[in-house]
């Protein structure tokens, strides 16, 4: 692993749009950890999903309704939420702002070729 | 797992002193993957340490000047640093600020009695 991956500028790594008001951006990962910023746009929805890799959640900023499992509450920056693995979850971005994705183990489908 | 497990207010965990103008509190975890909140002071030094651990971390706000196995760099609010398992790092708090700490697997040392 070499400096570049070790310690990432925001600058660093492009934004890539993954859905309407949402943008992300692969942040640093080895097989086993992944961490990854998602930036919505107000009124943007990551649509309920589930997947294997358990993830935690810090709100950067904004202000965002989650659901996990049936359960929902809105949370705002400075707050977080954890995911067990195969959980269904998703966010409504009822402000704009920022999440911080930690996955265990890493999302290999964000890795593939763009 | 709970829902209080799950969707985390900030208020909700109370902050710890763990050093010198340093307070964490843990937030969402399982035994594979943790995520922590730390607030530096300004000047507080997360002095150098290992842990076999994984650890990715964010920048919430404020500065920090970061060194993972001997490269130091400065980092502002929405960097972030990766450290791969048992390698040193520490932080030196240019401005006051927090650092989300994600580790895989848990730091079993932070949950034990306070």
């Amino acid at each position: 692993m070499n400096r570049e991956q070790m310690l990432v500028q925001a600058g660093s790594v492009p934004l890539m749009q993954v859905g309407e008001g949402i943008h992300r951006r692969v942040l640093g990962h080895d097989a086993d950890l992944m961490m990854v910023e998602v930036r919505f746009a107000k009124g943007a929805v990551g649509a309920l999903h589930n997947h294997p890799n358990r993830q935690v959640t810090y709100v950067a900023s904004g202000k965002f309704e989650v659901t996990i499992v049936h359960e929902s509450t809105v949370l705002r920056a400075g707050d977080s939420f954890f995911v067990p693995p195969s959980a269904e979850h998703g966010v409504v971005a009822l402000e704009g702002g920022t999440l911080v994705d930690v996955f265990s183990p890493a999302r290999g489908d964000f890795l593939g070729p763009a």
